[in-house]
């Protein structure tokens, strides 16, 4: 009998937002596997570090991070050798017949690392994925903005994408999020003042944490904001 | 003390996709209200029913479904009175310093009813807003599909729209979500294919419940499909 691999969204970062199946799935998992950057603690583990007590521990670091540039070949051999290995290396968990659970912030299948497990093991293995919250439902319920209603239309847009295109796709959508914003926040703010929608948009930074906050993004300074903010445009005009 | 105001996401349907946050604030609320068509019972009760003993209960019933046209006048005036007299009914309770649990199925913020009670008592009382699963989350995890990965767009399509305005936006993203299927499904099919996306599309059905399914698209009949079914077009396309 071989093992099971539970791909588990932990959600975006406030324990209490684990899910019961996600708890009860890492209680029987025999493993529990994360991955992190080399030598940075995991944030997944950390939601879930109470549940880990007897858990083999299966961490998976990543080889490159920012020492190679993204868009170089090397990268991309470098990532891809990496994920096969970190597989393997799960696949020898699972053929011993040991369940293993893969923690994943946010949703497993949303943007998540987990994918990569996914695609080269659901074949051979007996495969569940238990959804997460994801940072997005994490931010606009702490900023309470509603975002979209009814037939509206929502697009997810990268923040690396060119202000043109940015422009562009805020013109022809009800309700936005852009994710990656970091360095990328000059960009995403004229972009979005050139689709005529700066007043409604909000930003987001750690919206699940203790130390979250948010505000108009008309009032938040270009000076920094970390990679994983957020900006929310919502779709809906409330009429109360 | 006026009471608390919390919108709380029931997710998809499965009772064990509830986040621990949920179950702590039904548990901990006086009031547990719900939105439902008249003569039917409410999705979001029935996912939390083992939670609701002691509690006094406010179902809120819509006045119209489908008796009087969408587009008609009588319909956006008697919804509108609808909402205004449930948030009067929810204020109550506040004003009087009981807690009331507002359930929504999916997440609150995300589409949901509760907007509507949201943007009418958020400025008067306390609140707090808990994101649940989404029924799109619900149904690429069980469809065990990586829907988007890295810099990917993501478009949430209601399938009312039109075939042509469909084809063109399945075109201009990476991934997709097309809800509100039902009757709309031989226009959303056409559209896919227009697009050049049919091979890769998935349908599902109930995706959390016990009588789920997903299939490819291609292989689904025209004949019926619930109105809650969801169509999803992944962005990402591995390379194992």
């Amino acid at each position: 009998m071989t093992g099971k691999l539970i791909g588990v969204g932990t959600g975006p970062g406030d324990p209490e937002l684990l899910t019961l199946k996600a708890v009860r799935a890492i209680g029987q998992a025999d493993v529990v596997a994360y991955f992190a950057k080399r030598g940075n603690a995991s944030n997944a583990r950390a939601i879930v570090a109470d549940l880990l007590k007897g858990k083999i521990e299966e961490p998976l670091h990543y080889p490159v991070t920012t020492e190679i540039a993204r868009d170089h070949a090397d990268y991309g051999s470098a990532i891809d050798s990496f994920y096969a290995e970190a597989a393997e290396r799960i696949a020898v968990h699972l053929t011993a017949g040991r369940s293993v659970a893969v923690l994943s912030e946010g949703d497993p299948l949303f943007y998540g690392s987990y994918m990569h497990l996914h695609v080269r093991l659901s074949m051979r293995f007996d495969t569940d994925v238990i959804p997460g919250i994801t940072a997005m439902s994490g931010c606009w319920s702490h900023a309470g903005l509603p975002l979209v209603q009814g037939d509206d239309i929502l697009s997810v847009l990268p923040g690396t994408l060119g202000e043109a295109e940015l422009a562009r796709r805020l013109g022809d959508t009800d309700g936005a999020v852009i994710m990656k914003v970091g360095r990328n926040l000059p960009k995403i703010r004229r972009a979005i003042a050139q689709a005529g929608r700066l007043d409604a948009a909000i930003y987001v930074e750690r919206g699940t944490m203790a130390n979250g906050h948010s505000m108009k993004l008309a009032d938040k300074q270009d000076d920094e904001a970390p990679y994983f903010a957020l900006i929310l445009v919502p779709g809906w005009t409330a009429r109360p």
